[in-house]
């Protein structure tokens, strides 16, 4: 059955990217991207993800193996405009992702077709028609949630977000774009209540599985429910 | 050898507590204490916590373990007067902690001896010092930096943590006091960098521990060091 999943990758104090860059200057020499860079670092290092981008070696381990689950567990995409824009030419004419995209955007634009299976739609009618899209392009894969944070966020906010890969790597930033921010829309002692379903333990990411469950209020005897715990060291 | 731990329950955004109570009606009924009761529930719930606080009943596993070899490996305390303060009615004649605490403070006060073991002594002249009290009362023990947040901050600042236990609770609470704040002093492209050495996985908390190994410039070719992967699902 289709799942709407995302997947980020963060700083231990919940960055994706460095602060926002201004506009001045080359985004590659930003700190911006000086943070973006390091919390996707095991992401390049992976040869899954570099077999995609057409480059030549990386690392064969379980970093690139969770990769490689997620480029095969999506069977559609949904894009936020401001990654669909920075990604247009670097991607090239065979895109990593090998599916139909849908990206969120105000402006409307023709469809873009590219090789090896990856188109661009643009929807103009906000993030729950791209997600119903995605969901009937799927072929009953799962509609993947590529970020950015932003977008994220308004997925979850919607209700509309089942499962959420966060892959956190340890290193603090300090400042930059978080994934989790103020406008989510929440009460004073509401919450979104998650379960982990499965934590991957590497060197240099920990990735965590959270299943969404959904708002919740902030009680005393709201407790979670169990389930064996396991160790690794 | 001693080294200095700190551990810290957060939420998935980075919370130990819901936003700062502001002083007035009953701490307890308040925002601030909601989050930080939501964070803190597999505490709570814990047998180890639970019998050291005189409490009957809790749960036994390894939430519990976790909480009883945190208590185990402290030889003294090193905390903030917020804390202290809070503390210090609730945790009555025989506190749970059974050794030395050092609490930062700028106001000079008598030292305070409690039952079983518990000590309270108020150091004036800054946190290194009380990091440098506590090492030489630790007994080859650990001194344990016992929070809050902006304690915590302080002795990563500067430079004087060697391992953090974050016990990722799966919530999200939007707003609140956070661990990581922009306090640090981390100049532009640069960040702490930290390895994670155990994962314990448990559905109500993911426990974390990482070894601090200090600051870096985010460059490129900065490559993490390698290590074999584990998954536990």
């Amino acid at each position: 059955m289709t799942k709407v999943t995302a997947q980020l990758s963060v700083s231990m104090d919940g960055f994706y990217a460095g602060p926002q860059f201004a506009g001045e200057g080359d985004w590659m020499d930003s700190a911006e991207s000086a943070g973006f860079f390091r919390v996707t670092r095991w992401v390049t290092d992976a040869m899954a993800w570099r077999e995609r981008q057409g480059f030549a070696g990386g690392e064969q381990d379980t970093n690139s193996d969770v990769v490689a689950e997620s480029f095969g567990s999506a069977g559609a995409y949904v894009m936020g405009r401001r990654m669909a824009d920075g990604g247009e030419v670097p991607w090239g004419e065979e895109p990593p992702f090998r599916a139909p995209v849908f990206v969120v955007t105000h402006r409307p634009r023709q469809p873009l077709l590219r090789g090896g299976g990856t188109s661009f739609t643009y929807v103009t009618d906000g993030v729950a028609s791209a997600v119903e899209q995605a969901r009937a392009a799927a072929g009953g894969k799962d509609v993947a949630v590529a970020g950015g944070g932003s977008l994220v966020r308004q997925v979850l906010k919607a209700g509309l977000l089942d499962q959420l890969d966060l892959h956190v790597v340890p290193v603090v930033l300090g400042t930059g774009l978080r994934l989790f921010d103020a406008d989510l829309d929440l009460g004073e002692k509401e919450a979104i209540e998650l379960t982990p379903t499965r934590v991957i333990h590497a060197p240099q990411v920990t990735h965590i599985r959270y299943e969404v469950r959904g708002r919740a209020p902030l009680v005393l005897d709201d407790r979670g429910s169990g389930g064996g715990p396991t160790v690794t060291e």
